[in-house]
This record gives C-alpha cells, structure tokens and sequence, in this order.
C-alpha cells in the first residue's frame, strides 16, 4: 500500500472513535444519549433539507462537508456541555490542540482542506459557517424539546439562558430563529422550562 | 409555521428514528453494534478524503448527498444483513415502499430531489453510485476486519464469499478493490477467515 492510501485509512480508523463521544442531549424517545458521529450525520441532512431557509445564498455543499467534520476535534477534546461556562472557558485550546493532531493525521493537501473547513466553522465569519452553527443550535434544541425539555430541568436553565444561545441563529435565518422562539414559548406554557 | 416548513420538520423529526438502527458490525473496538446514522455519517466522510481513488471523474458533493440518505428507508424497513440470502430476497420491495413514505415527508420538490438521489444509489448506474456502493463495502470490511473478522467467524462466511462480494469495488477503484482484497489474503493467513 502506499504512504498516500495508508495515511487516508487510518484517518478513516482514527474518526471511528467520534461514535464513542456522548453528547447531553438524548436521542429522540430518550432512551440514550446521542453520540456526535450520529448527530454529525443529522446536521448534514438538515443542511440538505433546510438551505432554501437560509437568508443569504449559500453553498449547501460547503455546510455539508463542514458539518461532518466540525466536531472531529472531540475524538480528543470531548463533548463539551454548551451550559458549563467553566468546560466552555478552555475548550478553544483543547479543540485547537486536537485539530492540530487530528487533521495531520492525513496527506497535506487533504489535511489542509479539512482543516480549513473546521477553521472557517469556527471563525464564524462565512453564511455557511452561521448557516451550520443554526442547524447545531437547531438540532440540540430540537432534540432535547422532543424530549420534554429533560437537559434543561436536570440543569436548571431558564428561559433566558435558552433565548440568548438561540439568537444567534437569526445570522444566518430568521425564519428557523422564529421557529425556535415560538417553541420556547411553548416549552414555557408546557411548564417544561422556567421563565 | 408555515405548511413548508412544518414538513421539513416533520421529517427531521422523523429521520432521528435511524439511529435506532443497528447493523450487524460493531463499532471499532467491539463495545457495540453501529447504528446506520453513524455509519452513513462515516461514509460521507470517507467520501471527502477518498475520492482521488475514485478511477473516474466524480461528482465528491452528490456521493457525499447520497450516502447521507441512501440508508434512509432503514427507518421503515431495519437492516439488512449482507450475508443473509433469505431477507435479502424481498428487500428490493420492503426498501421501496419505505423510500415512498420517508422521502413523501418532505415539499414536493426537495422529496423529489432526495427519493431521485436514493434511486441513483440503487440503480448503480452512474459513477457516483457504484463509487457511494464501494465506500459502503469498504467501510463494513474495515470494521469487520479491525474487529479481527467477528462476523465472518460467527456467520461461518468463507474468504470466497467475502472476496465475490467486495469484487464490485473495483467497479468504482481498483486501488481500493485491491486493498481489500490483500486484507482478506491478510485475515485468510491470521485464521479470521477461513479459505
């Protein structure tokens, strides 16, 4: 086998281990936690299905590639708790050291182009980047509204909490930002989450 | 919301339902079986870093669409085992009355888009699927053989029909055919296969 192909499988092998990175949220029903390789593969079909609700042109193409590779850095790094503001503090450095190690792991060119991708998701400064960061935002919310709202009553978040992390999807579509306000709204009518 | 909108949802919503599918393989590591949301997840990705074995011309964008949903009827029909010649004689059926409902969810056109990507797939007709259909192949050898050829020994599958099967590869890469071919000599000479 070449030094090319090997470099590529064992990437291949290596990003397996994103199967094994419980995130809080549960998987609809609530019967286990969902892991970020399957959440991955969820954002990439929402990207395919909810572009035309992005407010500026965007290159669906792009968000998808981005998608799956955005949160390759916790096979190092971990799941970090989007409501634990002391994980949250060092996260940049973690997930910078991991990329650092991760993405290396392939042939330059290729190497250089994901990591190009995880760059740009995190500079948030492209639609596709603020398009890919409101379809997470969407899909944790979604997830956890299916499921009673279980992660904030267990962490004790208020609406607040909840409507300020949420804003952020209005920069890149104020159609799925309103769709998740209304849904707040109707959590707290529910009871499910404290105003 | 509007009546668009809602349906885009409803099948958000409803897609979560494949990570309640299991396959046959584990994971890497043997802790447990793969769910086929994770698993379409990592042939998206191999996808983005594999493509340059592809021994034609390829479309990387629509072989990474299409494995994101070439699995979706699994929701409606579950798994089915490579290996097992009985279920996969009416799968052609059970698959295609799930397409008609899980891809019917969503607004006419992008419904259309998405069902016309999952019968590409399944006609093998275009580069791009029998290069999606080598990924697939490849993906479930490699984590078979990681797991030093678990299924292979518990189904009593010899290292003919294991060979037959991953030849198709070589429709799309013989780079990749020849890979997997050397790691079925490989497992036949480890006693994980027998000849």
């Amino acid at each position: 086998m070449n030094d090319d192909l090997r470099r590529r499988m064992a990437f291949v092998l290596d990003v397996d281990a994103l199967k094994r990175i419980d995130r809080r949220n549960a998987i609809r029903g609530g019967s286990r936690a969902e892991n970020t390789a399957e959440h991955s593969w969820h954002l990439a079909l929402m990207a395919m299905v909810l572009a035309p609700y992005c407010d500026e042109p965007v290159d669906a193409a792009r968000v998808i590639e981005m998608l799956l590779v955005h949160d390759l850095v916790e096979i190092d790094a971990g799941d970090t708790f989007a409501y634990d503001d002391a994980s949250q503090a060092d996260k940049p450095v973690r997930e910078r050291r991991a990329a650092d190690r991760v993405f290396s792991t392939l042939p330059d060119r290729d190497g250089r182009r994901l990591r190009a991708l995880w760059d740009e998701y995190e500079a948030q400064a492209t639609i596709e980047a603020r398009f890919a960061r409101a379809l997470d935002l969407l899909q944790a919310f979604l997830l956890n509204h299916e499921n009673a709202g279980a992660l904030w009553r267990e962490h004790g978040i208020d609406a607040a909490r909840v409507r300020a992390r949420n804003a952020q999807i209005a920069t890149a579509s104020v159609a799925l930002e309103r769709f998740v306000q209304e849904n707040i709204d109707g959590a707290v009518a529910a009871g499910w989450l404290r105003e």
